[in-house]
């Protein structure tokens, strides 16, 4: 293990963190919400901590999948216990595991608040609050190699631990580029959202903190009815398009923007999720056609809840709760696949669920002809037998931390669809569930067992299961462990 | 696809069904109860399509495994349709999609009832249907590879298409012998239950229809309140027992009968069995200890649940929809587990379950160590890669089933709980579900839409998955392809 290097990166994570809340800060100055000194003592703490561990850059610079691991699902931890200062500072969320919980909801996207009253926020805590997620969406170890020169190239492994998905295609040969590249497009999506609702007469406020939320796939509203607030046709049109367009794989923005927009086009899984929100869109619209005046209106609700619960945003424009079961239940299946691999959705992901149908299809076949012998294809290219038997331990793995976090969080003797959709919405990272955890309710009354629970299962889910259960493996601390190179 | 071969299968199964149908006649005739006439009916259409076909013994009895999946669907399909004619002549059951339900549900073994009032049905109906899941839990293709001598060996892969697990173990070396000698100890189970119950004082009659229903694992009571209304901690203990002892792979049975009973405890999955059996009882016990007198009580209760789920028969002695969340909880992921592969129980299996595991922690560790290979070992054998990646796609198959169900049944408008636990229990051959569906409920209440879904789910689950879409596949049907000797 390679501890030199793990300071390293955790002073260079904590300054940039302290950087950051400098946004913040000048929030609070600007419109003098008196939490400025909140802020003020968190980058000074955090700045104290990073710069000196910063500076000392090592010597062997070298990073193998263990070291990646440990890393990622470190710096998750500590920029959440630090991102969550502020809150408890200004005494906003007076209590330390509210405090986390919504922290970690900012960062992992997930958007789930156990805020009673968001209204009653000061402003630069909103934008710290969704703030989180624009940071999170993208990951900050891929900021961190977009701004770092990481030698060895070995950083290949900080971005497959932190980046979601299957499998992680580098789109430029040098890891630093690739990470350039996403971000580059992350932030154009970004201002243009912004642009796009001011123009429509959001405040400039709201926009920016929309966007974050909408970009990230976060979810987190400033209003206790989230984006029905604004009851406008034009904002839920655009943050709509902005969600679908967050869940695509940024890969496609990439092959777009190099020209090449009909291999983008021809991208299976961009099919398959764009055929999903098309069908599930429909399908709900009918079902729900009797709540509203006509099928315009019935459609706006319907798009904007697909889009908001398959890219796991978890805004809302309409309390689906109160929807027929037939689309409450098609919601919360879409909770499950999730947006599409390398994107900043959360989830199954669509390639998994892909490549699960596809060998599903197989197997049924090899029980007619069970010698018959047939390779899975997937975006044109064969999927080697290894990745199909990961996604499968993959899918079972999220099955079983699934269930057992539901068995703990049953202990709070909530009722049944309250505890299984609370459960479902923070490891998928969505944010709302049913009933009591609906669009229109909160995380407010879970015990603080149930709320840990909850927070470890945001983060298991935005990290995609592994580096958490690596932190805690006894094998990856093993001193006598053989590094293998790339 | 052989159709002679086919249709002499199905003459058998017609005729060894009403041969079957003579015994609840016989009930029928000693109690006066009136419904002879019914029974009598049904032999006549069942002798006289069946004996016919069944004469005309083909020159070619080749069977392969397309031929072994149709002929298992379609035999469960035809008999359970028979079957449901007693129902349906006598009145008792008046309507068609109920009378079919109630025998899906009786020959899947899974105990779920339309019927409000139980206690209302005669005597010889209730033999019949508890007797359903007698003839279903060991497999009518068993019974009929028991008699009949079927040539060329290939009659493994009916036995393949209808035993439970992800193997099928030959204990002799022919079918027929294999076939014997689990119906020797299934009946010998049966046998010793009903000797034990009457000897507590349980009336021969209810001795004989509750055997049945715990041996076959399938869970109809004949009382309103099921096995809690004879309030006897002697019956609680009988049953427990033998619940437990048929949720295990039989073959243990036979190993022991052989005098090699160090070899069957020596069994991985047999002690993963009883250790969630085990933990599950002591948790609910603690969980539920305040709704008892004392611990001794708590535990009567909660080992007779635990038990009655986790085998997938679904007696109860108690109303364990009024449990705390927890324990709710536990029998619901109980539900999904199942018996051991090779016993009477339904469910995902144990076997399958510890091969999940398995795989897992193998990718896990190959997250670490990418270029490590290792195999899975399970019952001291190693595991082939097929079947790991075979039991990762049936697992997914039987998630992805489940959640279509879910959605077409939710199309109901009941309540969250209720559609869920509905379309588990029906799925894993339980019986019982959570709210309306709970122990003291019944399926009464669906449209008959969702009942026609959940008795296709019972089928699924019972033939595990494969059989009932081969049945349909097009590909099964085409004359051309080629046929692939064992």
């Amino acid at each position: 293990m390679n501890f030199p290097m793990i300071s390293y990166i955790a002073g260079v994570i904590l300054s940039v963190e302290g950087a950051l809340m400098l946004l913040p800060l000048g929030v609070s100055l600007l419109y003098r919400d008196g939490c400025w000194a909140s802020f003020a003592i968190a980058i000074a703490l955090l700045l104290l901590i990073g710069l000196p561990l910063a500076r000392r850059k090592p010597q062997n610079t070298d990073i193998y999948a263990k070291e990646g691991y440990v890393i990622v699902a470190g710096a998750w931890i500590v920029m959440s216990l630090f991102g969550a200062m502020p809150f408890l500072l200004s005494g906003e969320i007076p209590d330390f595991i509210d405090a986390l919980f919504e922290t970690v909801s900012g960062f992992t996207t997930t958007g789930s608040s156990i805020l009673r009253d968001v209204e009653a926020m000061s402003r630069s805590m909103l934008f710290w609050r969704s703030f989180t997620h624009w940071i999170g969406g993208m990951g900050v170890l891929v900021f961190i190699m977009a701004i770092l020169p990481l030698a060895g190239g070995r950083s290949v492994y900080l971005m497959r631990a932190e980046s979601p998905g299957p499998s992680v295609g580098k789109l430029a040969p040098k890891i630093r580029s690739t990470a350039k590249i996403l971000y580059g497009i992350y932030i154009l999506l970004t201002v243009l959202e912004v642009i796009l609702l001011c123009l429509g007469g959001m405040p400039l406020f709201d926009s920016l903190v929309n966007s974050f939320a909408s970009v990230g796939t976060g979810g987190f509203g400033i209003k206790a009815t989230s984006i029905a607030w604004y009851n406008n046709a034009y904002f839920d049109i655009v943050i709509t398009v902005f969600m679908i367009l967050c869940g695509i794989n940024f890969n496609l923005f990439y092959l777009i923007l190099m020209g090449h927009v009909l291999q983008a086009l021809k991208s299976e899984e961009l099919r398959w999720y764009l055929g999903i929100i098309l069908v599930s869109t429909i399908v709900i619209s009918l079902n729900i056609l009797p709540l509203y005046d006509n099928i315009a209106q019935a459609l706006r609700y319907a798009v904007f809840q697909v889009a908001s619960i398959i890219t796991t945003t978890g805004f809302a424009t309409a309390d689906f709760n109160l929807w027929p079961s037939l689309s409450r239940m098609i919601l919360v299946v879409l909770m499950f696949l999730g947006a599409s691999a390398g994107s900043t959705g959360g989830g199954l992901k669509i390639a998994r669920f892909v490549i699960l149908l596809k060998s599903i299809r197989r197997d049924v076949h090899k029980a007619l002809h069970p010698r018959a012998y047939s390779l899975i294809r997937f975006e044109e290219k064969t999927v080697d037998e290894d990745t199909v038997r990961g996604v499968g331990s993959y899918f079972a793995l999220y099955m079983l931390l699934l269930v057992c976090s539901v068995l703990l969080v049953s202990l709070n003797e909530l009722d049944f669809t309250t505890t299984v959709t609370a459960v479902i919405a923070c490891f998928n990272n969505i944010g709302p569930g049913l009933e009591l955890v609906g669009p229109m309710g909160s995380f407010a009354d879970f015990t603080w067992f149930s709320k840990l629970i909850l927070t470890i299962d945001m983060l298991f889910g935005r990290l995609e299961l592994i580096p958490l259960i690596m932190l805690v493996s006894p094998a990856v601390w093993k001193s006598h462990t053989k590094r293998r190179p790339l």
